[in-house]
């Protein structure tokens, strides 16, 4: 039975589905019956295929990175996906997968396993980056792209991109890496372990068995929040907030005072119910385990397969979780192996989330190296 | 009756308690039947009272900041007090103070309360710095100190130690300020903020009304590991612990893979038992609330009044919970009105900790500042 006989395509809304009917088997041993990757695409796919853009997010975003006319809603990246804007939608073919593991579509912790007719939860295979990865590249393969003109990765993203191009060293010509790494440094893994215990100590965690009346509520805000203060700086929210009062949440004795509390609780009351607490915790544990080094002797061999042309690689100096010299490690990575490669750490104030929030210094950044690998 | 009359003095080992027979009245209204204020001294105070050192501590440190015969165990301060050490005992009366509220000696929320025979816990006062610095205050009147040669305050002691120099203008001829700022910024509210949620959030928080049987443990926990996270730094982390693997507490699924985590549940484990959570509480609380400006036009005019001779004010580049720009505020405010100040912002790597673990780079600093006013 040839390979494409196992995989179908459907759509609903704006949302792709690349339905894999036959086993998908994971790097660390597990395997999926079946599994589902949900994407959504932007422009059209040129006669020779070499247009295609492939996006892989960080750990909570969907397919849906900007709007269309299928899905009118805002994206999670609309002001630089689109005609005219920085990843050009008129000469580029943009593809948005949604993570394996994920809840947004992508078979991950909260689907129906078909073996049982139940979700999921801690009988989910263990998940890796690579797996992430694959999936992502079989996207690839139902949609007809060899090669792509660019692969871009954004925290999370550029770790499962740089998995990607391990899989298939020739998959990209055109690497766009945003406040990543090569592997988590111990301060992340410190933050995102304590972010997985809050979840796990939750009564209502219940190893996995929790239900919609008992959520683990407290360990998703609690989490949140320390994900809200390891995303942004201190930078930011001095010029935001200072020392600005809001007694909105103030319930009770040790309450919240300042504006900067009422603003992580905002954030954390939006993401509670919004994620699944195990697809959670399965993808920030993923993030911690991988390392694009492992097997390899040094920094340099380990990009030693890679068949890029050019890569341009962004951090952000106020970033604690993914600092500046984890992107200068990727770079130092290409160089030794002969890549053009273009390091930018911009000054934005808002951390790690700045690609999410400073437009005015992602967009320049991102359609400059589009307009120059366009061109090549 | 005079004032004298109603306090005593006891002592048990090496800690002295004054002993305050009347009513304590704290800064926001509310009131204490009677207080115990727990402190150490170390060497001998002069004829004319001129060689007081007074140190004001963090959240949690105890009044045992150094050995002496009476308790020959280390203090939290040790390479730093002493005969021959930067605050040299053998020309300095030195006295370190337990913050009033805290569970390690003097009154706090732990204590019993004498009107009901029961631990305050939710029945004690809304804390202020303020009280925290008459408590102080009141310990200098019992040992005959009305001008210190130097006020020590490190992190939440510093605001102590400003809000001392607030109540009493001539309290001291110099002032030896780490890590500390006229009030908390955002970042460090936030990271408050959340630990104090972590706490009340706790199933055995119970308002209060926890037992050593069901005891807050997940809370403490979860607020401690916050906690070491924005004490240190990731550039200590980096060095010291990097990705190496250690599966000591690996007990579950979401179990902990990185000698990062394991670093991080030991703290944990040494504090949950060690500390009050309602302490805690009021504590952290304490230092969210606290502005040295308030009620004043400026950072000047905040100034104005203290009758200081000199001043040194430590910080650390890689302190994220005390940044560094908050200690040039004090020397800004301190140099407009004429002060002599010393700034200096150390290399360390271990953030906002280095005082208490980086000795090469702090005993230097501290005893070239005593050298200096011990000849004014």
């Amino acid at each position: 039975m040839p390979k494409t006989a196992q995989t179908r395509l459907s759509k609903e809304g704006a949302t792709h589905f690349l339905h894999i009917e036959s086993p998908f088997h994971f790097a660390t041993g597990g395997r999926l019956p079946r599994a589902d990757i949900a994407f959504e695409t932007w422009g059209e796919l040129n006669h020779d295929h070499s247009n295609g853009v492939l996006i892989m997010t960080g750990l909570s975003p969907s397919a849906h990175a900007a709007s269309s006319e299928d899905d009118p809603t805002g994206g999670w990246w609309e002001p630089m996906i689109g005609p005219g804007k920085p990843i050009d939608t008129d000469h580029n073919f943009v593809v948005c997968v949604n993570s394996l593991g994920s809840c947004k579509g992508s078979t991950g912790p909260a689907s129906l396993n078909p073996e049982t007719g139940e979700q999921y939860r801690l009988a989910f295979p263990d998940l890796s980056i690579q797996d992430i990865a694959a999936a992502g590249g079989r996207v690839l393969d139902a949609l007809g792209i060899e090669r792509l003109r660019v692969l871009i990765g954004a925290s999370m993203g550029g770790m499962s991109a740089l998995a990607l191009m391990r899989q298939r060293p020739a998959i990209a010509r055109h690497f766009l890496a945003i406040s990543t790494a090569i592997c988590a440094e111990p301060f992340a893994i410190g933050v995102r372990s304590l972010q997985r215990e809050m979840i796990v100590r939750d009564p209502h965690w219940q190893d996995g068995a929790y239900t919609d009346e008992n959520w683990p509520e407290t360990g998703m805000r609690l989490a949140r929040k320390l994900g809200m203060i390891s995303y942004r700086s201190g930078d930011e929210w001095r010029s935001r907030f200072g020392r600005l009062r809001q007694d909105r949440f103030n319930e009770r004795l040790f309450g919240m005072h300042f504006a900067i509390e009422s603003y992580l609780e905002n954030a954390a009351r939006k993401f509670i119910r919004d994620f699944d607490p195990c697809s959670y915790l399965y993808l920030s544990q993923a993030m911690d385990m991988y390392d694009f080094t492992d097997g390899f002797e040094d920094l340099k061999s380990a990009f030693a397969a890679l068949q890029l042309d050019s890569a341009k690689i962004i951090g952000v100096e106020t970033d604690i979780l993914w600092p500046p010299y984890q992107q200068r490690e990727i770079c130092k990575g290409l160089t030794a192996n002969g890549v053009d490669c273009d390091p930018q750490t911009l000054p934005s104030v808002q951390g790690h989330d700045s690609f999410l929030v400073d437009y005015d210094r992602f967009c320049p950044s991102v359609a400059g190296y589009f307009r120059r690998v366009e061109k090549i």
